[in-house]
């Protein structure tokens, strides 16, 4: 062999080894969303700089000090957008996350190193992100196939640090952070003072002064304050606990009956609470405080029915004192869409003390008593009223103006806002025309605001906080004629959410197993929708609530139970043309019946009053039994929002509705089914009346020929 | 006080404790299903000396010569009535049980102790035992609240000793029981010879010798058992196993492509098979061998696709010698209504060694090849044509014969066995009438058999083995005219089967989760059944198959495949009165479309083509939707059976078949809407047009009177 043919074969193996390792490298580096924005500047020296880069290299130099301060340097930083209390909608002095990167929507997670930057987000929230981000943070989708651990490991060299602030992870979430990056070589570290609170300080925005503690009192409540903890406190002897730490803060303002505006749309204090068999202590800003809520809370005396009010933040320091008395701790394991306590709380306990065990709030909450389901229904009348205001409006005024998404969406929300007894929103409003009615997730906002025309479906969701309960609700309307997918999409839709209204089950069915009730006509379209079928609901609560999850993915452990509140809606969406939502709050109602085996039959009942839209309806889709569940769901809002109507003195939106719920046809005549069919065969259909015609003149003509 | 007054407190103190005692007495000896024939007996000395009272003293001295044989005596035996395989339907040799009771039921187990005997049996068997059973005998319900343990318990003293039979007890049925015993202070022991074959020698049926293996050929398996292997080898390697145990019949069978005719109803030969990565063994009485099947199993040469013939009781030997290579052995674990195998197998094989894991066997005999598919539904015409020949030969005579259940059960049998290919029933044929009818898990009998009249309802079911698959399927006949209850009921059953044999859905929805789909109607009706809604079927196997069961109280872990067989049964059962059952095999098709995330959407298509009974469909209870599916479905009886039938010269079932399968009408004209609501709006819904006629009228005499 010559020397050259060695070199060239030299040559070919370092090119191989080259090209092998350089498409190692590239396979290592994970790539997320695309963004286009980003990508002309890519390989330019310098970018913009804006306010965002600054903070980020505060943030890292915040990571540096760490080194001297709390213990080693860290190398990545883990940032929630969630709260203390987990919340995924937080007030906007815990927008940490917005502060950081301008991010401004929910459920997203970031990871930052001295020379990357990630944020982990829903589908849904993309567009909107890849529009507010810097070109220095990359988005990765959290059902993608990169997680942070994969990130941050192609990020940092083995053995690093990775910091976390312990109050805003749950501890279920912090266990599987902690044993991915451990798979990775890294160490996922508390780090106790939130970074972001650091580099924060001058411009943060200050806790609200106004926002007081308003009481629910028993007319709405149903039941005292001292009632529920002692009911409680029956529960935590069962489970041999001492005490019990609530995190959720949805669940103090059920336990206590106070109710808050410290975070948008559920209406909360955010506070802690620690509830023992001889004592209940609040941990609240006093400055929330009024000697109403003082008197609702008997703060001025020391047996086990007083509260006592405490710091905030002492909670930490109570903790660890009262640990000298107690042997068992409830702390809240995670449960559906709870995710429990936070790690901070849960390392607060030491583990020979802790049990870890879903909330039992959520079960005496779940189940709502005879004022909390009165208040229900009356808010849903009340709520009906407003959307027919809103909609009856906006029908009159539609040829006239012009209208976009926002615009409708300010409308709704001020018919909502104008209700007695109203407390607010209960979710961010979505109005989505057209293609956007097509994506399941979307979110309105100023960026994506298109105007809304005649042509296409509008889907409308939204819900509302009364003193009496919360409300949650979609509608699609049309403003000019359908075409015939339109109506069969939306009839497939309704068709689910009849039989859903008006299901009646045996009470071991589980709700995952109802799910296919909704969904089975939407299937059978060849369609799916990916939201979950239903969720609980709250009283004057959260829209989400444990532990009810109707979703066919999930193996659901708890099951319906009589005064139980949910949600339920269906979708149906053709990608780039239009989309049909539509979504009830039903009541669990107890059907007095058994079977054989002595389980109970329940049943469920819509609570929602808003009408659906006839002219979506297509008549031939629909048995007479579920016409006639329409009609008699149209005779229902008849009666109760026309009362509501009447006494609100709105004539016009009155008769709108009544326009809107008129009786339709249960039978189904040979016409409308052939034309539903297609129209082909009408004719056809009269060929035998013709040939009897025939006939019939024949006979006639037969013996005048013979004259 | 008095001392008189002492006495009388004394006294009443006395009988307090006494009262008290005997309750407690009294709460602990548990009492099982009421045996009123039994009552009258109770107290008296002497019962009549019965055969089966001899039998149960010579068990009872058989556990008295354990002492001295296999170490020390024994106070308690459990006798299953299932075999080594652990089927529940049994061969003659192997109903222990019937020997040693005379119950002639399945799904029991026996416990004698020496004052004592019971049996624990399902509730549908309940009244057959009380007949069938000599009054030493206490019945006792399966799912009731008295479970062996307890019985045991209250009979013997602690520390005793409780023997059983470990080759027919699955393990981890073993493992509850041991659990439950030890909770008594009692030991469960392994007895390895069987007490009941003890006693039984002389007159114990001989295992039958004309019983030979028959072989499935490929045009029918439509793959090679060597195939098989192969994928079943892979599969182990897959698992890190050396050889895997297999201990079910149905799946030797599949395995190896043989059917035999060792016990009811399912196609099996009495065997064991070992499959190591170099061997086949076969563990079968020699007597059923055949040259034809030798060949067959090629067990005339050495290599890994040869198998190895030897008789059925080596086994335990082999295990024990190839221990000393196999590193790792699969044992087969419960699946869905699979046992999993039994303890003495599962002792057989040292922990250390053991593999306990779910088939693989079962999940490649689920997903049908194309030659089972295609048989499959050529066996379902074939039983189609043999249902209509035998019901309207039923109709024909119904009037000019008198008719019992058992005489139709004949007649229909009758009909199946004379179909080419049938290979003989798939299940014990039910047949109920009237109030029969009503009870969900009726088993036709001698004893229990009644005359048949065109009053009330009669479901027939009933099943077939083809050599090209098994059939399973229930009907609900009137020979009379059916009252409103019955249309309701009959329709809302057959609404149930038509929804989930046109349902299509993601590939993720659990089987349990379309349950709500078939009994929504059935439910909302306040009814419900007991019976699960759906199980997968075997290709000339077992009508019980996992690993498919439809039923909203499991939660399911396995999905719907491209290829599965199931079942599908709805029914409504109105006490004492009348009962309604509808079953139809189904499968699983692939309809080729995804949802947005790529999962596919599967469909299911009935393959039972057997007509449903029109004298009993409700239409106005039916939307246009759903009798369009039912149309589709009579048009493709007509033409697959109709060919059948015509091929067989039966016009007289041809005529019947195409009566029964009639076109009905899908819209729904006013007036039989009108009628099937009661009739009471016919007239008013004329008003307006009378009301409208009076004005025209009005109009004409109007200027009448001005003349």
């Amino acid at each position: 062999m010559t020397t050259s043919k060695w070199i060239w074969i030299w040559i070919c193996r370092l090119a191989l080894s080259i090209l092998l390792v350089s498409c190692l490298v590239a396979a290592e580096t994970p790539s997320g969303y695309h963004r286009e924005i980003c990508q002309y500047r890519k390989g330019k020296p310098m970018q913009p700089t804006s306010e965002y880069r600054n903070r980020l290299l505060a943030i890292r130099e915040q990571m540096l000090i760490r080194a001297t301060v709390e213990g080693p340097q860290i190398f990545g930083y883990i940032l929630p957008s969630t709260d203390e209390h987990l919340n995924q909608e937080v007030a906007a002095r815990d927008q940490r996350l917005h502060y950081l990167s301008g991010y401004s929507g929910n459920r997203a997670f970031a990871a930052i190193t001295q020379k990357g930057a990630a944020i982990w987000l829903d589908n849904r929230f993309a567009r909107q992100a890849d529009g507010e981000l810097d070109c220095d943070w990359e988005i990765f989708l959290t059902d993608g196939n990169v997680s942070i651990a994969d990130w941050l490991g192609s990020q940092l060299h083995m053995k690093k640090r990775v910091g976390v602030d312990p109050q805003l992870v749950p501890h279920h979430l912090w266990l599987t952070w902690e044993r991915e990056l451990a798979a990775k070589f890294l160490t996922l570290v508390r780090v106790n003072s939130n970074l972001v609170d650091m580099i924060w300080d001058p411009d943060r925005p200050e806790p609200p002064k106004h926002h007081v503690i308003e009481v629910q009192h028993t007319e709405f409540a149903g039941e005292k304050w001292e009632d529920k903890v002692r009911e409680l406190r029956g529960r935590l002897n069962h489970l041999g606990c001492d005490a019990m730490v609530v995190t959720s803060l949805t669940e103090i303002a059920y336990l206590l009956n106070i109710r808050g505006t410290d975070i948008p749309y559920t209406p909360v204090v955010k506070s802690f609470v620690i509830v023992s068999h001889v004592n209940v202590s609040f941990y609240v800003d006093e400055a929330k405080m009024t000697t109403n809520i003082d008197m609702h809370l008997r703060t001025d005396c020391f047996h086990e029915n007083c509260v006592k009010i405490r710091k905030y933040h002492e909670i930490w320091s109570d903790i660890r004192t009262n640990l000298q008395i107690w042997k068992r701790v409830l702390v809240p394991a995670p449960c559906v869409q709870e995710p429990g306590a936070s790690e901070a709380i849960y390392t607060a306990v030491p583990p020979n003390v802790l049990v870890e065990h879903i909330s039992p709030i959520i079960f005496m909450r779940a189940q709502k008593n005879s004022y909390e389901q009165e208040g229900m229904r009356k808010a849903h009348v009340r709520d009906g009223a407003a959307i027919c205001e809103a909609m009856c409006n906006l029908e009159t005024r539609f040829f006239t103006e012009q209208w976009t998404e926002e615009k409708i969406k300010y409308e709704v929300e001020l018919m909502r806002l104008s209700q007695s007894n109203s407390k607010g929103l209960s979710l961010r409003t979505v109005v989505a025309y057209g293609e956007h009615s097509a994506l399941p997730y979307y979110i309105s906002s100023n960026v994506t605001n298109i105007e809304v025309s005649d042509q296409s479906l509008l889907v409308i969701e939204s819900g509302g906080q009364y003193l009496e309960g919360t409300t949650d609700v979609s509608r699609t309307y049309i403003f000019g004629e359908p075409t015939r997918d339109m109506k069969r999409a939306y009839t497939a839709v309704l068709a689910g959410i009849l039989h859903i209204s008006n299901l009646i089950f045996p009470a071991s069915v589980k709700p995952s197993g109802v799910d296919s009730v909704v969904r089975a006509k939407v299937w059978h379209e060849m369609t799916d929708y990916p939201q979950e079928t239903g969720h609980g609901i709250g009283a004057y609560g959260s829209v989400e609530e444990p532990p009810i999850s109707v979703s066919y993915g999930q193996n659901s452990t708890y099951h319906f139970k009589q005064g139980y509140f949910f949600s339920s809606e269906s979708g149906f969406y053709k990608r780039d043309d239009f989309g049909v939502r539509i979504k009830n709050v039903l009541e669990v109602l107890d059907s007095g019946r058994t079977t054989t085996s002595g389980e109970h039959f329940l049943a469920f009942q819509a609570v929602t009053l808003v009408p659906y839209e006839p002219k979506l309806i297509d008549g031939s889709m629909l048995s007479s039994d579920e016409k006639r569940m329409l009609n008699k769901y149209n005779a229902k809002i008849r009666k109760e929002v026309g009362d509501e109507l009447k006494k609100l003195g709105n004539m016009k939106a009155f008769y709108w509705m009544m326009n809107k719920t008129r009786h339709i046809r249960e039978y189904l005549p040979e016409d409308e089914y052939r034309a539903a069919m297609g129209g082909g065969c009408h004719a056809h259909s009269h060929l035998p009346l013709f040939a009897l015609g025939l006939m019939i003149l024949a006979i006639f003509i037969h013996p005048m020929w013979q004259l």
